[in-house]
């Protein structure tokens, strides 16, 4: 399932291949977010243009809208959705500890109210898979803890302790259905590594989920708050425990440096709301750093958002234009920010990729960074 | 610049062509509403793959925001906005009437505050046509008065009077400015027919201006606010005024049963915002009428939209889907539904079009009537 190809003599990085059900997937890959059974703004046909190989989906949300049943009625979410391409869905971990009210967890699971209407739900690790299977996503994720940040070190291990005995029944509840996609192969599943900023849970989180044999391992409670050199170090305590010939996966990161730093720390897998999330504010990702379209320097400007990284979903239209739909409320503001953003993206992880299989990974990334980070100091005006 | 090519025996409607410096439209056509140079959640490719073959532009809106000298940094809104083919702006006339605050009618135009901002503005004939010459339509509208309905015979003359004077001022600065495209062609002018409710208004309206040798005429003053049959009796009372080889254009008008029967009494071009407004609340056309697509009886419905009326873009999203889209408040919801609602409207004119080339008419409304308003009736469940 997974093909390591090759690994950077400089850094951590990995150039990797994922055969999945719905398509292979091409390693270090960026997964654009579909919490609700589509990108923001996007149609299935213009993420495959921009070169989106696999989308996430949630749990949580599908869960409760537009229900299981609806979805069981198409037979997967890819066909309810009509996303041809690998599909990875989160677990419903994440969400149930960010979004709903009122949840209490105990051992079987996580008692919780919908935020959507209040109503009485709950997900287990037995839900949680069954769930997944329903959606017939490539790749579920088992159903952990996600703790806050800060958390103590008792609380973490306490959590951590929960979180592995969730996986375990995970793994036997996998092993009693052995779950299927709609194209008969079967489902893939990974692990959850927690352990909060604590070096020693991480590694024995990793240790144990290794131990269980999963088709892959993601590294978890990362991005909820914490500096970036936490995250980064969440990285590092975790990578190393886990086996080189599976795929890893940094969960709900990050900024375009955040990403080539961690694929230098050998993660090969990302998601992100950013750059759909960005867009809805009118922030446009450029190869020189962010940009505001809605600054009045734009007014007159008719160049194209970035002019180094075009796409043709988006050539045509200059930052002017961009910036009046922008002003006027429009919605093909918002479509064009979010294409160029993913497709912004989607250019970072295959630029990663062809300067791992060039051998010269290092040197790309030392020239984004600093053709990006140097904005930041001395904005173009 | 028009050319009549047939009239339907059974009724008044006619098949023409209109040769523009953008392009060929052949009528009856109806025109996508591009108030602010885009028209509600489509790209200008989407649009044409829908089969729009013009689109209308706001004077009013294009001239507060962006702002006339950022368009004539482009040299023409087809440039700033990237729509290929032509394009017709209204006057500003009716938006001054229908959005501005604070309004002073006087004999050299309309003072007015800006809806956006309050800042002080003025739109009299002169600046009107200048404003479109800027943006460079293929079709520019005359600055007319719109009178409010209800409207008495004495106020509805005096303001036909205003309009009237109005166009002998357009009429003159057009002579002397001779406005172009950016394609070097001549940018083409239609009078409006105003008269409020009044035969003999409308009539004289409809003959002073086809005394001035316009390249087309509309009708104006309808569509807001009063009943159907005053406004099947406006167009009646102008239409037999007007020359035969002159297109005739109805403003901001109206459901697909109106279209047709307008068709019917010699109408050759439409704009209206219904298709895509209704898109927003999520109300689909279909063969069988409208559908509120949020409706319970759509949760496990696996068929498209209308599965009579079927465009690429849209063919592959179920009702199900669709409604879990608009549910969760999804712009590919929204976007669905427009590109939908065009292509509803588009094949309604299409088929038109090809009813009249075929001499079945007549057959062609009836059908389209009869199945179109028996859902009324009796609603599917």
């Amino acid at each position: 399932m997974f093909e390591l190809l090759s690994t950077d003599p400089d850094s951590q990085a990995r150039r990797g291949r994922l055969t999945l059900p719905h398509g292979v997937v091409e390693t270090p890959a960026f997964m654009p977010v579909g919490t609700q059974g589509t990108v923001k703004a996007c149609s299935p046909g213009e993420l495959e243009a921009v070169g989106a190989q696999m989308i996430l989906g949630n749990t949580y949300h599908l869960n409760l809208r537009p229900g299981l049943d609806v979805i069981r009625s198409f037979g997967s979410l890819h066909r309810f959705s009509r996303w041809q391409r690998p599909i990875l869905t989160d677990s419903g971990g994440f969400q149930v500890f960010s979004l709903a009210k009122l949840r209490k967890v105990k051992e079987e699971g996580v008692h919780f109210q919908s935020h959507l209407d209040g109503s009485k739900c709950f997900i287990g690790p037995e839900t949680s898979m069954e769930i997944q299977s329903v959606l017939g996503s490539d790749i579920a994720m088992l159903f952990d803890e996600c703790p806050p940040w800060p958390c103590g070190e008792a609380e973490a291990e306490k959590s951590l302790d929960l979180t592995m005995r969730w996986a375990l029944r995970c793994k036997e509840w996998i092993a009693k259905h052995d779950p299927k996609t709609d194209t008969g192969a079967r489902q893939h599943h990974f692990g959850i590594v927690q352990g909060s900023g604590y070096a020693r849970l991480r590694e024995r989180a990793a240790k144990e989920l290794a131990a269980m044999d999963f088709d892959g391992y993601a590294v978890g409670g990362v991005s909820v708050g914490e500096p970036e050199e936490e995250m980064m170090r969440a990285i590092e305590h975790s990578i190393p425990h886990l086996p080189a010939h599976k795929p890893r996966y940094a969960m709900g990161l990050g900024t375009p440096p955040q990403i080539l730093e961690m694929i230098a720390r050998g993660i090969d897998m990302f998601d992100c709301v950013l750059p759909t999330r960005l867009a809805r504010h009118g922030t446009a990702y450029t190869s020189d750093g962010p940009i505001h379209i809605k600054s009045k320097r734009f007014e007159f400007d008719h160049s194209p958002l970035d002019p180094d990284c075009i796409h043709p979903l988006t050539a045509d239209f200059s930052r002017s234009y961009i910036r009046h739909l922008h002003r006027a409320g429009e919605i093909l503001g918002l479509r064009l920010i979010c294409l160029h953003n993913l497709h912004f993206y989607q250019s970072l992880v295959r630029n990663a990729r062809e300067a791992l299989e060039a051998g010269v990974f290092a040197a790309y990334r030392a020239a984004f960074l600093s053709r990006y980070t140097a904005s930041k100091i001395t904005p173009p005006s």
